[in-house]
């Protein structure tokens, strides 16, 4: 009797190494020091900064894999993370330096986990970041063939003055929005369930969406690096907020000071038709909805009063929408 | 009909985060600048560095997590993980900065995941590294229950000039080996199925371990950092391997430049007995078992052969092996 640990099939995890490393190095600059294969990615730390701080997070995909896998689409889950990564340190006033990944599956499929970094490298690259490396891992006690999880790291760097907390933030600033192009990576488990029991199904044509539902539910979460990007070379930003899992209800909260709330006025922006559809074929009341979804904003932009004329109308192909004012309050948003 | 996102027990989700947070706090310096629960963390670049290169790395435990689940323990996979991902940065000469762990189960036991999280809290603190950040994630769908899979990623620093990338290495040079105590977190899936084959039992006493079965198995991978800092002040390292899965045959090859390959020499260090049952048990033949484990060699250090006899004796309490020499070759380590 002779044993291959856990039964890995070695060509095929050269031939995923060698696929991941080639996709890889087309997001390197000079400031990568070093080849995937080795232990760790070296990274120099950029010069000419005063007082940098390096700012990071780390997130999966959640749910909407699960989608993914059933309309076999692996490619667009890879953006998904690394832009959802991109603005949740976007926010802090932070852009990108590398980013790492975690692929773990019941079984090595090499043209999977090709399409995967595929679209992770596709998005680090329309970030300006680098795939720096990153883990596969093959684990068929753990996860079932077929299934995977990804996840993944990224780091960025943002000068200690430069960096974006909200705590500027009074009562009297004027709140822009930047529009999400569907439902980003939240609410896919609501989702799931809807469609479940509505017997919607993934393949079919909706009209009002212009598209499949499956097409509309892998759309790829939006990154909003180069619009507020954009939006700072014309006014100072006060606060950011990512609108993620939570929505707008609970996510502009944690970046509003003691003292403030804020009123968010429905009909200022589009509610894209996905959700009106996810809402009519689940029956979710509206105040669920808002707690769940982006409902088409994914991203808040927070600017003084006297700043709030000087808010460019479009930044980087998107429309700014204004669409509320921090008022006076305990922290909570009304949407009215 | 209304939905809750997931499912999710809020309640059962705001514990475990509250717990994350206080077990986080404690490994935090002054130069963590935020706090959990904001969108990413913050963390000042180490200031007085000429040169400073960011070394980072993302690992899982693998199938480890596998036997800790049937043993039902879940701290020491946290330690694990900090560890190995601390070696993996160590060789390339970095100390840790900061670390961030992802968590994701098919339904949150915030016990489970505190004690998760106490384990990285742990060996965050050992290696003077903070416990930045991370994401929890529950996916019912993907996850069996009671399954779960725990990845993290590790940021380091080094002083450009100060890399370790084996490239002085030349033949004549000494290789001495520290430690290791035991499977570290590589070969898990053939013990798995070793286990399942022989009929061994997890919980059952073994004389020549001195323990139960899943306690040797479940030994904390050790960390080096303070052995080969404290060599490192005595000698000049020029290259050093963590032996991970492929073993010292797999791992040492990768710092060894071209036109040289090594001769390890047996019985030049103890063998622990933990490999001598699996091999025995799992009729394994010997080349299989240095492929497949690290035969404890946690970690090789090679220094010039006119440093060879300065190299310490012991190092923070760890014995240092003199196992080998670098030799004229084409990469091939020969374990004769």
């Amino acid at each position: 009797m002779r044993y291959r640990d856990s039964g890995v099939d070695i060509d095929k995890a050269n031939q995923a190494t060698r696929a991941i490393a080639r996709l890889a190095k087309e997001t390197w600059g000079p400031e990568v020091l070093s080849e995937i294969g080795h232990f760790g990615g070296l990274f120099e730390v950029p010069k000419g900064m005063r007082n940098p701080v390096l700012v990071s997070s780390m997130d999966g995909v959640g749910t909407k894999l699960l989608i993914a896998r059933e309309a076999g689409v692996f490619d667009t889950v890879g953006q998904d993370l690394v832009n959802h990564c991109v603005n949740d340190i976007l926010v802090q006033g932070a852009r990108p330096l590398f980013f790492l990944d975690y692929v773990a599956a019941g079984k090595l499929e090499p043209e999977m986990i090709a399409r995967v970094v595929t679209g992770l490298a596709k998005a680090c690259h329309e970030n300006r970041c680098a795939l720096i490396g990153g883990e596969t891992a093959e684990m068929p006690g753990l996860y079932q063939h077929g299934d995977f999880d990804l996840a993944g790291t990224i780091v960025g760097i943002v000068e200690r003055d430069g960096v974006i907390d909200g705590s500027s933030i009074a009562a009297g600033d004027a709140i822009f929005a930047l529009p999400s192009n569907g439902l980003h990576t939240n609410g896919y488990s609501l989702v799931r369930r809807v469609i479940e029991k509505s017997q919607l199904k993934l393949d079919e044509r909706v009209e009002a969406l212009g598209s499949t539902l499956g097409e509309e539910l892998l759309r790829v979460h939006r990154s909003y690096l180069d619009a507020v990007t954009a939006i700072a070379r014309t006014v100072t930003i006060k606060g950011l907020a990512h609108i993620t899992g939570g929505g707008i209800v609970e996510n502009l909260p944690r970046i509003l000071p003691d003292g403030t709330g804020a009123r968010i006025d429905k009909g200022t922006w589009p509610v894209l038709p996905i959700f009106e559809l996810i809402a009519r074929a689940g029956d979710v009341v509206e105040g669920e909805m808002y707690r769940v979804f982006n409902m088409g904003v994914g991203m808040l932009v927070v600017v003084g009063a006297q700043d709030a004329a000087k808010v460019p109308e479009r930044a980087e192909g998107l429309t700014v929408y204004r669409v509320g004012d921090v008022v006076p309050g305990d922290g909570t948003v009304h949407v009215v």
